[in-house]
């Protein structure tokens, strides 16, 4: 299906491997770790048979949740290295893969227009990396708490719970975004050391200012930390497809963190943290203290609150980066495309007679609803259910969408004329994160008409 | 040079994932993901020429760090889901690996003596798995701290700082395990809600006797914790190469941690948590206030305090323990072997004239020196580190030790004999996590003679 011949990579990247095992003579296979083919035949035949319950994240009939497989290179990357094992931890258990990771934390740190001297590793998902932004607010402002906006992602509010420290959920406008004035009343107080910006809600895909907000913040002495978990990788749009403003302003923040396994193309298992300065290496400190964090030979378990890490995230995103760069022309395309896409099916959608939409997309997602009679909540909430399962259940040519909920006053706020007789309603909700999506708009459309 | 053909069973399973695919229908290929083929082959052959750079942790020469690589079939199944890319965070992200996870967890529960209502799930490493664990045991004693001994992973001590409550570190006895009675003095004071108790201990692979501090810490109504991260799967060998107390206690303690990727065959990102009390599951509310903690529907990511994880994990260990289950006779008989490697080169070592014992061995970890003429803690030091220099950098037929630091205490517990003019001293430290290290032994020994 896609352009690359991945059969033709896999099956190289393993020659490669044979070769250079090899090169450390045989030795006799322990009997202990045999395999019967017949049995691996059938063990593997049912994980296959059972692999097939899951819905088609990989074709453009999916538009539905932040689900899609890795690029050819990163498979072909992680294999690479998952054959070996590596372990990024430590500079002992994984020399080759560490580098690799410095070198794509550099790369990451250039796009968000940090200098050389930042400090960032990988993580195992976007939670821990935000939980490790947030562990060192805490200890720049150990007596003060953390803000975020009511549509950031839970797992801020979770890991304060975590840290043992106050989060204060901040009030949005009407497009889902911080809403600055209620941030500053809330700093005023003096109790918030930390803001947390999300540009690319979860949810709404909705751009927080994030040059706004690191304004306010500075002016009451707190750190700005960037969530761009989902949204990180549109800073390479900034100034083409997307206003410049709250991109730019990344770089001077204090802290972001991306997850290349969303828009980086990569298999689930790789988020980053970047920190701008990097004297905040000390507080990782454990029992290494000879260690110097701007130094190229630091262990990356140094600098890090997990420990044992695949060094095959590194080795994945590190070939794909060299295939798909982080420019406009690299991997820029991929997430212009999913731009483009939803701006389109905006269009679309505004144009259509059966369907609404529930809000202008900022960025890949575009979240929409059937035009009931009556236009009620309740009328809304039944047909965006019934659309995305009749959808998913339709035997032939099958379409897959997701529903987010929308409370009573956030549909008030962009649709004052959806009769309110409940406390809100699920709208349809698609993540165009596919390239693909932009061709397949046409039929994807009219699939969804088709099931009104 | 492994028993099972990898290659095949990596095609066979891209075959089926491709017929998969084609179900859905074709669809054109995003211009944007395309790369060029002249321009791949070159980024992977700097990939690979890059790999080189990393220790032949496959090969019984290496005898370092606990490092090794997985299983082929860990490899096939992971590739298999990773091809998809599910996220087990969700049921809607990963039907099929968020089942299987729940099989492989049952497969641990059983294992550890738990019962069916068990609460528990895979983790990215056993950081995490141990992080969730002390932070539930926050939750049920949060005005009380955590007791683990001295030779407990440096990870209790930093997770009880991200947690924000009091690490008690506990005396050791000569053997590296936790001492029964400074536990229970430290108990004594009321201050600690939790005891870590650590069946394989990182550095020397003692086995801290998990019945033991139970009896103690019941008395004091204090929780116990078992890190089982490297030793738990050494739970298979209880009763037949191992004394079986310690092993058969952890199924009455309140939690346990063990890490497949490490005894488990699987490639990093694979650790796990279990707890013996399904209610915990309460801890991990966050919005979602109708959730069945015993029900099979839950989703994972109500259960975990990570969010986006990669299903491709659970695919791995589930074919794994397909063909390997957790018995004594299937992942069992791995184990054994390491066991046995340990036993037997602790034995040549002691026969030997110039290598000299640090500890014997309780699992699969050797610890050793050079008797050195005079025989003290410097001279000794000097000649670990220059065995290990000169194997590692042997142009021919290298070999692959590890040291381990032993303090000026630690040694005078163990050989007196050893004049104390430091310090401490560097000590050889061998991980026989491999089988084929069981049939290597006469050469690996016979090598590290030579470099004397």
């Amino acid at each position: 299906m896609c352009a690359v011949d991945l059969q033709h990579w896999l099956n190289e990247a393993l020659a490669n491997h044979e070769k250079w095992t090899a090169e450390y003579g045989s030795f006799t296979p322990h009997s202990s770790l045999q395999a019967d083919p017949a049995l691996f035949g059938s063990a593997l035949a049912e994980l296959q048979d059972r692999l097939r319950d899951n819905y088609p994240f990989f074709h453009p009939r999916y538009a539905g949740q932040m689900l899609k497989p890795p690029h050819p290179a990163a498979v072909v990357g992680y294999l690479s290295a998952m054959l070996i094992n590596p372990n990024n931890h430590a500079l002992d258990g994984g020399p080759a893969t560490a580098a690799m990771e410095r070198e794509v934390v550099s790369d990451l740190a250039t796009m968000f227009g940090y200098g050389e001297q930042h400090l960032g590793h990988l993580t195992s998902s976007g939670t821990i990396a935000n939980l490790e932004a947030l562990f060192v607010a805490r200890s720049l402002h150990p007596t003060r708490g953390v803000a975020y906006s009511s549509e950031a992602h839970y797992t801020h509010s979770r890991m304060c719970g975590v840290l043992g420290i106050e989060g204060f959920p901040v009030a949005v406008d009407g497009l889902g975004r911080m809403d600055l004035d209620a941030l500053e009343e809330l700093l005023k107080t003096g109790k918030v050391g930390t803001v947390v910006v999300t540009p690319g809600t979860t949810a709404l895909g909705a751009i927080e200012p994030v040059n706004l907000v690191l304004d306010v913040a500075r002016r009451y002495d707190a750190r700005v930390h960037v969530d761009g978990a989902y949204g990180g990788f549109f800073t390479l749009l900034a100034g083409t497809d997307l206003a410049p403003e709250p991109w730019e302003a990344i770089g001077s923040c204090d802290s972001v963190v991306v997850d290349p396994h969303k828009h980086g193309l990569q298999p689930y298992g790789c988020g980053a943290v970047l920190f701008r300065d990097p004297s905040v290496g000390r507080f990782y400190l454990h029992d290494s203290p000879y260690t110097y964090f701007t130094s190229d030979e630091m262990h990356l378990g140094e600098i890090s609150l997990e420990c044992s890490r695949a060094g095959a995230a590194a080795a994945g995103l590190w070939l794909t980066l060299r295939l798909l760069p982080l420019t406009r022309d690299g991997l820029g395309e991929v997430l212009a495309a999913g731009r483009r896409a939803a701006v389109r099916w905006a269009s679309i959608i505004r144009e259509s007679e059966a369907l609404e939409l529930y809000q202008e997309p900022e960025l890949d997602i575009v979240t929409y609803f059937p035009r009931t009679d009556p236009l009620t909540l309740s009328a809304v909430d039944a047909a965006s259910h019934r659309v995305m399962q009749t959808g998913m259940n339709a035997p032939v040519d099958p379409i897959f969408l997701s529903v987010a909920r929308a409370s009573k006053g956030a549909f008030a706020a962009r649709h004052p004329e959806v009769g309110a007789d409940a406390d809100g309603a699920r709208v349809l909700r698609s993540v165009l994160m596919k390239p693909e999506s932009e061709d397949y708009l046409d039929t994807l459309h009219a699939r969804v008409l088709s099931l009104l």
